[in-house]
């Protein structure tokens, strides 16, 4: 099934820059939503998926692959939002990009709790370090990390022993 | 079990701005994502589900929603984002903010479905205009219109004669 789901993905060069081969997801989650969740859940044991509480999602499409996910295994839903979306009191990491800054925020509300990482894309993993950064901050304890597509070619990614997990991988 | 629901979005005073009474839908995000998300699916009736395609998603809160729901009802997922997200082939809408304006783009790459638009907040209406306006470009028919939130203090929103609905009113 990986294979059919994968040929949804589709290929455009040079967006939104000359260079990248951007991969939209969006044929995807119009036709095979739920497969493409089953996919991902399906990386995590159900033993693993036991010590699970929370599935914490990035903004912003990070926030379609790890809210459903929360739904079909029934978890917690914790968000990672840009700066300025969330009301305090925040954590604020800030990381660099390839042009620049940037910085994301995640509530410190909660009291902690046992999370998966999701995200759709790992690309240089500037993001996902933030965001393993502040669950940390938040005392959050991370259990697992996924995105539906590693682009391991431009990244050597972990968050200590943590090795993140993939359907796709270029 | 709405006033439960209900008694978990907290309020921010004066945020994002000033006079601003922010209503965070964060702790119920976290706590009660399932019967959220049921609440709101609940809002249509078997019949009228039946006769829904595919579930519209606004960048970006409108994602957590929208694709838990698609999820929930084994819907296909449309995205509406921000102006430079989605690759081409794109409908775009401008639209007045308070200040300034914005816009939204949908891909145009996709078969016609008939839809339910999902946002979390509505405010003013000129997000779910913009959005319903696009899907209209794009070729789809929209057969509902959800909110978790309606601000009917601040708008008098409809489409045609289609009526928005939602979980709690203020």
């Amino acid at each position: 099934m990986l294979a059919e789901l994968e040929a949804l993905i589709s290929l455009t060069p040079d967006f939104p820059q000359k260079g990248i081969l951007f991969r939209d997801i969006s044929p995807l989650l119009k036709t095979r939503l739920n497969d493409t969740i089953e996919a991902m859940a399906a990386l995590f044991t159900s033993a693993e998926w036991s010590e699970i509480d929370a599935v914490v999602g990035i903004e912003s499409r990070g926030f379609i692959l790890a809210s459903a996910m929360a739904y079909a295994r029934n978890k917690e839903l914790l968000l990672v939002r840009k700066p300025g979306k969330l009301p305090p009191p925040v954590h604020t990491v800030s990381y660099t990009l390839e042009y620049g800054q940037d910085s994301l925020q995640m509530s410190s509300q909660f009291s902690p709790s046992r999370v998966l990482v999701v995200d759709d894309v790992l690309a240089t993993g500037g993001t996902l370090r933030a965001t393993c950064q502040l669950c940390e901050q938040a005392g959050h304890r991370i259990h697992g990390i996924v995105t539906l597509i590693d682009l391991e070619a431009l990244n050597d990614f972990h968050w200590g022993d943590i090795a993140p997990r993939a359907c796709f991988r270029y």
